[in-house]
């Protein structure tokens, strides 16, 4: 069985739902966020982190975009596991989303539980959580915040917008809704619409949350319980899907975790077993379980081209953003045919596109590890976009 | 939410794990399996189902060894679920494994719940289901009891044996450990051991069977309840991995459900979503928890080169068994590396064998499908099998 702590409320992580250690904008109740599901979202607040310095000209400015279950602790400590922010092999001074010459900003997506307004903070309508009572948000619902924050910083266009797998969402989202206001995109490890396959994926974890009997119908937050088995458990099967079958093997394999022996029980004997536990009972100390139905929705919901008629390329049509489309050989859940798919839409729109597949066996989550290959072609395509946004000399 | 029927016992399927519709050989307490775990299991009861008519010469058996949840039901209607055998493409008069001229077997396996000693039986020493107190079992001990089976028959030289998944390890197994008696060998989309990945997959499963309360700590079924959401939704996770990424996007797609927009809820909006609930409630009607925990772990301790100084060829070596291996192209659970490591072994080894890689887009499950270029390959192995045998001009 998963041997999580005991089923009480993580206070580090509530306190942060609504009243986060990061600066946070609490936009007025006359400035809701109108949702694609037709429901005013008010008073909005987002969280965000920002790294580095805006310069003059106020053209220096990145926009990352985090993935599902991340948060706007890019490149400093996360308040809630202690731990380095998850992107700082990319971002960071001398790295290559360099600190000392862009201006870093990533806000927590709507619908998250690090600040920014998800289920898990206080509906001001009740003075209770808001648990199913937020409308569910779309990847456009989480851009259309992020303008509102951009605005608030007064950037009128973003130097680049990228982000990894629900992050790449966003950036394709960024790219088709605001084309003038992004000079230059990267998505990595990501997609155009959500597939068959990984919407199931994200069923399971739902319904892991749902069966739980501590969901409660969603409302477990007034009831001072928290439904951390289910939530584990949609974390572990999520987390097969971010690894690829040769990394499991070549990491893992069959190896037994402090035994010589099979012990013929429903113990943990496999390390790989023990992994996944150990996956799921750490997720449940930093994340919302109705969060992360809010957010695996959004992905499900996800179809860019839906929008603009069916054509992915007319979502595209015109735009002068120029693009660096990033995947990786052994990622499955996002698989290089949907990056490619992306790439012959930008080339059909007329775009400004470069591709790079990168070879590795480590799977969708490449993007957040040590990776040369991915570094090297960031930095590539920064100087040359900040060569083209003339930015490169004032930075230097 | 998982729509099941409510939490009661499925009588018809109760019923099946003691007193089956079946013919059982229920073996005397001193002819016990002597099981991998060290631990005699005794009194042993095996039920099966038989087609066809065994020859004079007792040459014609061929043994087919069931996949993870399937039952000895191949080519008859099955008691529980009032639906045609799971293998009636396959087996029955005419078919590619003809009855009109073999005599097909199929039991039970151990650990299961349609009439074999598995977990929901009744413990003769405390008049209780067992539980977890049935040892954990192997699938070297299903081959061990179906070997019993055999024995009580008084068949001393199997015809063929074949399955697939499960089934096909089953095929291994009996190769390796009773290569005299085993004429022909077809194991279909399988794999000599069970992967970090695959077990990672099982793993999700149990944990998320674990985590429903009505669980127990396996003892549900004394207390009146079963956790039935825990295994629908273990089910729902394994189901994924038995169809193709590409046969989801053509059956399913981001296709909705009986709407035309989506309803932005957690509702069943994708046709993929109700999909898979369907077949997690329907699932646990006819399946049990605790054998879908003794199952799963079967296949995870599943390493036939383990048991060979860690040879595969070894488990081979001097077999005049002749084998047919069978994969599918788009079998991502037993991929076709699986196979081939399978066929290089018995080339080592010096063994008889041809492969056959199917091009399908229908995933692991193509197995139970219409697929001509199976059935095709299985008449041919057996027609070749059969002259070499002696018994074409017998059932001619």
């Amino acid at each position: 069985m998963l041997h999580s702590r005991p089923n009480i409320i993580h206070t580090a992580r509530m306190r942060e739902a609504d009243a986060p250690q990061s600066p946070v904008v609490r936009f007025a109740p006359d400035r809701p966020l109108i949702t694609d599901a037709g429901v005013p979202l008010s008073p909005l607040s987002i969280a965000y982190q920002t790294y580095g310095r805006l310069n003059a000209a106020k053209s220096n400015a990145v926009l990352v975009c985090h993935a599902l279950t991340g948060d706007q602790h890019v490149a400093s400590q996360n308040p809630v596991t202690g731990k380095p922010g998850w992107w700082e092999t990319m971002v960071g001074a001398g790295k290559p989303i360099d600190t000392d010459r862009y201006f870093v900003i990533c806000s927590n997506v709507v619908g998250g539980c690090m600040g920014t307004t998800g289920p898990a903070s206080i509906n001001p309508a009740t003075g209770r959580a808001y648990g199913l009572d937020l409308p569910v948000v779309t990847v456009r619902d989480m851009v259309r915040a992020q303008a509102m924050l951009i605005d608030h910083l007064g950037i009128d266009r973003l130097f680049c917008v990228t982000g990894g797998s629900m992050g790449g969402m966003q950036v394709l989202q960024w790219a088709a809704s605001f084309p003038e206001r992004v000079f230059a995109a990267m998505p990595i490890a990501a997609a155009a619409k959500h597939s068959s396959q990984n919407i199931a994926f994200h069923e399971v974890g739902r319904q892991a949350i749902m069966a739980d009997p501590d969901w409660r119908d969603g409302r477990y937050l007034d009831e001072g319980v928290q439904p951390l088995k289910g939530l584990a458990v949609a974390r572990m099967a999520a987390h097969i899907t971010y690894m690829s079958d040769g990394a499991l093997q070549a990491k893992f394999g069959r190896k037994l975790q402090d035994r010589a022996a099979p012990t013929f029980s429903f113990d943990a004997d496999f390390q790989i077993e023990s992994y996944l536990r150990h996956q799921g009972s750490s997720f449940v100390e930093r994340f919302d379980a109705n969060s992360y139905l809010y957010v695996t929705r959004s992905m499900d919901y996800f179809d860019l081209a839906a929008d603009y008629g069916g054509s992915l390329a007319a979502a595209f049509k015109g735009t002068r953003t120029r693009f660096c489309v990033v995947s990786f050989t052994s990622d499955w859940l996002f698989p290089t045919s949907d990056s490619r798919a992306i790439v012959h839409a930008l080339n059909a729109g007329g775009a400004s596109v470069s591709f790079v597949e990168i070879e590795t066996d480590k799977g969708h989550d490449a993007f957040l590890l040590d990776l040369p290959e991915l570094f090297a072609t960031t930095r590539g395509f920064l100087e040359a976009a900040a060569r083209a946004r003339g930015i490169a000399a004032e930075a230097a």
